[in-house]
């Protein structure tokens, strides 16, 4: 479990090393009868997407209680999670071991060596790459840094959530995309009693969705469009607990509608996002979230680890 | 001529038909020794680039002198400143013709027609089509919306610079990127003893630095990487007159600058611009500029109207 209190300590702690993200106030006829619609510009964030939040604090939290071994930090994911931690962990200069699946692309591996780290290929799907990854940290003693499952992580993905307030006065909802639920986690705990969350997945990565209908986290098959940011199998223990306690609304969308949805966002604002971020979009502009008059928005356009090659033409 | 109060006007009559684009305060190693770098993320105005302020203001003044004629407005060019025509004209409720040159490609012309403009093909160059559209403006009575040369166009990209004042208190030096001129001009007008603004030309199309070398605008050659944004063969006299005015510093860079600089704003801050808007960016990381010690610095990402394919891989 998570709260406010733990988001703020993260605030306090990563200020400095993230960037603050600016947000983009448009027409709200996209949304209508809504007031306002805001965008927060997330994707500016240090490699490319609001993990660099989660990771820094993680590395930092333990740097500050002496828990942080010289063998540094591993993770596991060729994704946004691992480019993350692998960027946090060069500028704070620390090593960094990422284990990633053999099917990761030679694109993704190189940049994660280009960023400094380590690193090391293991078995054909996530799951087995997580399990070397945390084996490997039992025999090391390098801090794990989950993707989305630990306190710290959801903490500073959180910061975000009070970077809005700061900018915003007065907002009424949020809109995000959940994968594993870290983003979430950590934005609803921080807003908590003050504005309410709606979290969008594809109908194909539907894990937060099933954990709410299941009454606890279950595993689920992920495919489609956005599986590369939001195919997370289960949804994060944190982010359950979070999103139940909290009230979290969980709605899904379709691939198409997500494919729509990152054409519109460039199309209308020039802003290319990864399909994952446009979830949250699409759940605005297929319907599925129907705001009420006046209603004041927020959308976090999260990540653009992105090949932005097709959206023009 | 034009002042800061045309340009102060010009935010008055254009205010709730612009975006207020947002800023993003990024580290400055990568402008050291300068002490701070904003970057303005205009790319996210209306039609994709700025020239949506300067289209909106003439439109706009002359609705309120009462001289926009029943025909509506006219203008020339395939590029940024039709579009932003014919955007503004569209929102307006004003009937929009648009002459381009028959080189102008297909997919220029769909989005011209999708803005509801009456798309005119005259001419194998922008000249051509230019004498078509001013003499048609003559024949019918339209209100000629020029490129960059009149002074509601100038002053309305200005607006631009305001906005930028409100939102960093404190600033030392601006740079953009010059075409015919006409942000520069609204821009330097806005900025007059306040903030420097430097003007960045690629090498192939330098229109200010030849005028400014010359005594006045002359004709230059163009092409290279960044014609179909900056391509003006001759600067605009107001643009001359503002930049002589208020002392305008000029600078150069090479085309494959510009492609560096565009592939660093995408794998540093996933922001997609076109090679036109890149050329500011490009005199900071080609070292053309060099800032001064804790020196405070916006660049203006004034256009994104782009095909962002060449920017992964």
């Amino acid at each position: 479990m998570i709260t406010r209190a733990d988001v703020e300590s993260a605030a306090t702690r990563t200020a400095g090393h993230i960037r603050s993200t600016p947000v983009a106030q448009v027409e709200p006829d996209l949304v209508a009868p809504a007031g306002e619609l805001w965008l927060k510009l997330e994707f500016l964030q240090h490699s490319g997407s609001f993990k660099a939040r989660g990771a820094f604090n993680r590395i930092l939290a333990a740097t500050e209680t002496g828990e942080l071994p010289a063998e540094g930090v591993i993770a596991a994911s060729g994704g946004n999670a691992a480019v993350a931690v692998a960027y946090a962990a060069k500028t704070l200069g620390v090593p960094a071991e990422v284990y990633v699946p053999t099917t990761t692309p030679a694109v993704k591996i190189a940049k994660l060596r280009q960023l400094g780290a380590t690193v090391l290929r293991h078995g054909s799907e996530y799951a087995e790459a997580y399990e070397a990854a945390t084996k490997r940290a039992i025999e090391t003693g390098a801090l794990f840094c989950h993707a989305y499952d630990q306190p710290e992580i959801c903490a500073g993905q959180g910061t975000l959530a009070l970077e809005l307030l700061d900018q915003i006065g007065e907002l009424d909802t949020v809109l995000l995309a959940v994968g594993g639920g870290g983003l979430m986690a950590g934005v609803a705990a921080a807003l908590d009693g003050v504005v309410r969350v709606v979290g969008v997945e594809p109908e194909t990565a539907p894990a937060l969705h099933a954990a709410l209908a299941a009454g606890r986290p279950v595993d689920v098959e992920v495919s489609g469009i956005a599986a590369d940011s939001l195919g997370a199998r289960r949804v994060g223990t944190i982010a359950y607990d979070v999103a139940v306690r909290t009230g979290v609304r969980s709605l899904l969308v379709t691939d198409e509608q997500v494919v729509d949805a990152r054409r519109l966002l460039w199309d209308r604002y020039r802003v290319a996002v990864e399909h994952g971020t446009a979830a949250a979009v699409a759940a605005l502009t297929s319907g599925a979230y129907r705001p009420a008059s006046g209603e004041r928005l927020a959308v976090l356009l999260c990540g653009a680890n992105t090949d932005p090659a097709d959206l023009v033409g």
